[in-house]
């Protein structure tokens, strides 16, 4: 057959990115573990009455069927476009068995039948976390959440390099508290133009607002004031109070948000903001909303996100409010990876190649490598009883640090040095032991 | 909406076992890595020219298309139904940039649109090792795989409590060139026939060898005599040369089958045998052949097959043969868990909660646990300051060995024991830091 092309949309590793990518995702594992998030995973496939309840996003669906279906048969059953819906579903399938507040980390694959761009994707990987609670779900899990993304993210900034994020922080009840302390009925109405500020202006806004919704110049100018604070402390509290506005559903919103920038700031200096003009998701979120960027990469929009449900799931009897947050894993890699601002310091695991004398003493070698490896030493044994020189070529090409002669020489072959060594004692140096992410930014 | 139901087919791990799952993963995948394989991940989509290439499996492949697909558009997609066919896919599309012979391990799930039965699933988990090169791959790597293969699921018996295997391994050269040294021409008739041995019976393959296809008697016992030849060492080959056949493929097969037994049986004694009736995929395996049972639950069949494949790949200038092995994960995992025979020691990665005295004093047990988690201890913090009775319930109910209390002092809630602690020095006992796996077979 000929040689197979890409598939657009699908985005695949060679071995060294997949190197980059397992570090993050590994990292990303802890860190959550730290915090006592549980990892999950749901099938990939949803009945499609569950991921089209939301109706707005079916047109993102793939649809599956078994090749040999009866025609006609009815679709029943999709790839799943985000983790959230299959997590609310999997918290009403098995609510008996699961410890409420439920914390879990989620790291899996999605995707979505859209037509391919720039930063979007048909198949990604997400890594999502998330707190659920049975009715009732106290609000400083709204800040917990925070905390833990971004001491992720920072641990990815410092150990792997990648770009520092800024997160920003908004919270539904403060609009709505202020909106209505003006006197608004359809909050909704509102915060779905304000939402617009970045695209179309301030003065377009206050045109929507006046013209649309039949707001005063005051409230209208009320409205886009409240839009434009953004600080990086707790100082957006007084900016708001200043505007003179009081609510008791403001008093709350200002109350949780300003929580949230006080322990974000606490938790990692510098990587949060309170931005009252994130809306995000209109329909769904109820309190705290979240987005971020990466620095640098701001193009590529928002690479977490997330908020606060009310109702995160319900069978009826019982509610299941949830906050969590979700990682673009993908969406984040692959423009650092294009751009080589992330790579491999090798592409295979190996720290040493075995070299083979002869076929004859192959399996010298192998007992070499045997006790390398007992000593959690990654290695392989050399393919062909080649000339040292090709080998040692062998190793090079793959980025493999270090060549074991018989007579138990190792040689760094960076370096050119070459000295005896005990098979049952020698290690190498601690950055050598598996493969390394480097940066260019220079964080790692 | 009511409460959702499981699917049949999908097997979906509730906290604990998905912690047994991933201490199996990762230690599948430190083998891999010690042996110098790397990991890839292919898309879960792969054209219907791919999947489809064999013929036979096309019923098994779930299809997949955009919700809002034109009517009458083409199946264009699939998701993949082994990790092979993506594999040899992702070295035609990538053979320039990766370095022969390849390693590679891929952990991922695959989809099968067949009638859910015990042991069969519609998705599931493989983990795949292959070793590939560019024109001519030599013998020596049959004898790696079954190695690492070996090892791998020795780890586990011995780290996991995963019951031991047996290893079955034949050769393809062996049997053809002992059917060419009777003279028979159709050796894959021949092994068609052998291969129902274990269904029919003796008697019955007999019958099928002499009416079918014409042998002689003496010809049809030998058949059946090189079949029931079954030794967990060296010494098949004296008993296959004791049945007085000559034929130079028939050396070539007992010398590379003679090599895997013996390093096998080094690596990890008592866990592999040749099997002269085993024959696998009757088309594709051209060398060696293994299969391997979980003792204990051999009637889930093999759950790691594999061989060697002349040509895993080609693009029609360069052919690319291979040797390789995939482990079924959730073939194994499911039944193990449903039994019991695997758990973990806690439902919840956390090791210590950190005790609330009162909501206002939150903030001091938040940086306790950042104090600890500094450490690499999961903690969490108790999500309601409630009498501490209750809080201690709260981490006996997710198995969480250790309670913080202000003042620094913490209980291990199993024996009751409670001591002055320094957060920033104080470790639980090594194998309370994260969840372990726990046997009933005594094995871990």
């Amino acid at each position: 057959m000929a040689r197979p092309k890409p598939l657009s949309g699908f985005p695949e590793f060679l071995p060294a990115a997949r190197i980059v990518e397992q570090r993050v995702l590994a990292s990303l594992a802890d860190t959550f573990e730290l915090h006592g998030f549980a990892s999950i995973e749901t099938r990939a496939l949803e009945t499609m009455e569950q991921l089209t309840r939301k109706g707005e996003i079916d047109k993102e669906v793939y649809v599956v069927r078994r090749l040999h279906a009866e025609a006609g048969a009815a679709d029943e059953l999709g790839l799943h476009f985000d983790l959230t819906v299959p997590f609310a579903r999997y918290v009403l399938e098995n609510a008996g068995h699961l410890a409420f507040p439920f914390r879990r980390y989620q790291i899996q694959k999605v995707w979505r039948g859209e037509r391919p761009q720039e930063g979007r994707y048909r198949e990604f990987c997400q890594a999502d976390i998330d707190v659920v609670g049975q009715d009732t779900l106290a609000a400083h899990h709204d800040v917990e959440v925070a905390r833990v993304i971004l001491e992720a993210l920072e641990r990815l900034h410092v150990e792997v390099g990648l770009p520092p994020v800024l997160m920003r922080v908004n919270n539904r009840r403060l609009a709505e508290g202020f909106y209505r302390g003006l006197g608004i009925e359809d909050h909704l109405a509102v915060l779905q133009r304000v939402d617009k500020l970045d695209k179309i202006g301030a003065a377009a806004v206050h045109e929507l607002l006046t013209a649309d919704l039949g707001l005063s110049n005051a409230a209208a100018d009320s409205c886009l004031a409240l839009a434009t604070i953004s600080t990086a402390d707790e100082s957006f509290v007084a900016g708001v109070r200043a505007l003179g506005v009081r609510h008791d559903l403001l008093d709350e919103g200002l109350e949780q948000l300003a929580e949230v920038v006080r322990a974000g700031q606490a938790a990692v200096p510098g990587r949060i903001v309170a931005d009252l003009k994130i809306a995000r998701g209109l329909d769904y979120y109820t309190g705290t909303v979240y987005e971020t960027e990466l620095s640098g990469f701001e193009h590529l929009g928002s690479i977490c996100s997330g908020g606060r449900y009310d109702s995160l799931a319900s069978d009826g009897r019982t509610t299941y409010p949830g906050v969590g947050l979700s990682i673009g894993v993908t969406r984040i890699l692959v423009p650092l990876l294009a751009k080589g601002t992330l790579t491999a310091s090798r592409v295979v695991p190996s720290c040493v190649l075995v070299a083979v004398d002869a076929e004859e003493t192959r399996a010298e070698a192998d007992v070499i490598a045997t006790r390398l490896r007992a000593r959690g030493i990654a290695c392989e044994v050399a393919p062909r009883a080649d000339k040292f020189g090709k080998q040692i070529r062998y190793a090079d090409r793959r980025g493999i640090p270090f060549v074991w002669f018989s007579g138990n020489e190792v040689k760094d072959i960076r370096s050119g040095e070459q000295l005896p060594a005990d098979p049952d004692a020698w290690l190498p140096p601690a950055e050598d032991l598996r493969p390394v992410v480097c940066s260019t930014t220079g964080q790692a």
